[in-house]
């Protein structure tokens, strides 16, 4: 299995991981994404795994030379589809960093592109894949708390100090869509529901110099069956908290209530509150990979991947334009 | 100070406390609301405590024979705003239920009638008294967290088997009034902003054969200086659960985080995290009389009583109406 990777920002650290876990997976080149400057900082990345792969100065030549089986994108937000066309167009399967567009036109052009093509799209909302996530997620699938009627998720970072890029709507795309895509995932992951309406606010106040990027947002989503979600999402974690993000969702249902927060599952149902034993750890670059054998199925399917990016899409519309949006 | 008791529903917990608490206070008479049979409940509730008040069956008997100094209202919700109307035009303070009215009239006349009056009013939103959110709401005044930017609030109850006068909108005012006041009053008392916007949706969907009774409800507050405020609320709560209720907020500052959870008040700032030692129980009603007698202040305003109310009605109103209503 041959992997080409684009771009140095992001989660390249599940590629990585994906990588160390089959034996027959070989990271062939890198190249740094159209605003950047050097892939040097991937490829080193890559020998400390033991991978040596060619270092290129641009994708597309990368693409030619290479003839990578799967190519990882994860470069500045903004360019996340066109790169990602490019990739399909030429007939790579493709993993690419959320969110995998930052306007809906970009996103529905990426969509036109892979429904034509003949390769296989994932996307990085690896949170599916962190054990205590999982585990809550099969235990809900299983009807442990019944039909899901109420959730809230949240997804709350430390600022520290971000890239110049950032600071710019064009490039980061957003708040909602960076850091919320993974809660935003979440709820129609838990409960199988069709999004309807969405309404958001967020605020670039308070944000340190950061230009445009919000620090704060909320967003209340409205789906089939009257089954509501809400998701808080800032950069208001304190630089002494014990972990750089606090993740959490409470899905509660008819039958019961699970909740996961600082990595631990709990469920409270008929049989009483208690700690869920937590699935082991799988790798979602490596699943991806055998999806693409025929072996598994990844957690992440592209129409996952496309749902989830057009809710973030629009619930920034909604934050925009001060008022709900309908799906 | 002579205190008249009228109703049998709701938190008359909180005036016997405050009673057993002063050894001059003395409940002279007892009546029930308009649409209760009788006050025989709330006789021997007073009579636990050492208390002999003089039973009616009519409350405007109870106060023109009582005169009492202090009235609670405590009936069905629907009722408690024609019957402090009637408390307040005969001279006497009242310490009302909440929510305190269930339509946008019924508050509107009883904030006239107030207006006019030479009487003092609190409500029954108990929970600014429960230690864990007096910590954390000084703490916060107190500016430990810097400016708020973003708060989530909860409220989730076991629904049990409520009876029949719930189950019809029109009497009991619906869910977000009566379960998500006390949230929905956090909101401006630990941000001291105003109340700009609010979007909200309520569904009685899975409620257990409680008629009209929402089962679930998401608030989405927009605050003075884009300051959010989300608010979910349920009867999901399983019945093994530790707790009837499950009360919490978080609160994220631009110098810290602050969260409510499980009766405790948990702090992250620049000093790292760490549960916060908690005040010591007050009194909601003995304070309100300390405040009558010019002795000390309430928690709970009249000012603070007439908002938190709209703010429930204006998002019952949303949820109602399917849109984003303006304060």
């Amino acid at each position: 299995m041959k992997i080409g990777m684009i771009g140095g920002i992001g989660h390249n650290g599940y590629v990585f991981d994906g990588v160390r876990a089959r034996a027959d997976a070989r990271i062939v080149g890198v190249a740094p994404g159209p605003a950047e400057e050097s892939a040097a900082a991937i490829a080193r990345q890559a020998e400390r795994i033991d991978q040596s792969p060619k270092v290129f100065d641009n994708f597309r030549r990368m693409l030619d030379d290479e003839k990578p089986d799967i190519v990882s994108v994860a470069c500045h937000y903004a360019d996340h589809a066109a790169v990602a066309i490019e990739v399909i167009e030429r007939g790579h399967h493709v993993f690419i960093e959320k969110p995998m567009a930052t306007t809906l036109d970009d996103l529905q052009a990426l969509e036109r592109v892979f429904d034509n093509a003949n390769v296989q799209l994932s996307c990085m909302l690896g949170l599916r894949y962190a054990p205590a996530f999982t585990t809550a997620w099969r235990v809900v699938d299983h009807g442990a708390i019944g039909e899901v009627r109420l959730m809230t998720a949240q997804k709350s970072y430390k600022l520290g100090k971000r890239p110049a890029w950032t600071h710019d709507r064009d490039r980061y795309g957003g708040t909602i869509p960076w850091v919320g895509s993974h809660a935003i995932d979440w709820l129609h992951w838990f409960s199988g529901a069709r999004f309807e309406h969405v309404y958001a606010t967020h605020s670039a106040r308070s944000n340190r110099d950061h230009g445009e990027l919000e620090a704060s947002a909320l967003c209340h989503f409205t789906m089939s069956n009257d089954i509501f979600g809400g998701v808080n999402i800032d950069y208001l974690r304190p630089g002494k908290a014990m972990s750089h993000g606090d993740d959490r969702i409470r899905v509660a249902g008819t039958d019961g209530v699970i909740e996961v927060s600082e990595g631990r599952a709990y469920l409270i149902d008929d049989q009483g509150p208690r700690d869920l034993e937590l699935e082991p750890k799988r790798e979602i670059f490596a699943e991806f990979m055998d999806q693409i054998e025929g072996t598994a199925m990844s957690l992440i399917s592209a129409e996952d991947a496309f749902l989830t990016t057009k809710a973030c899409l629009l619930a920034r519309q909604s934050a925009d334009e001060g008022r709900e949006i309908s799906f």
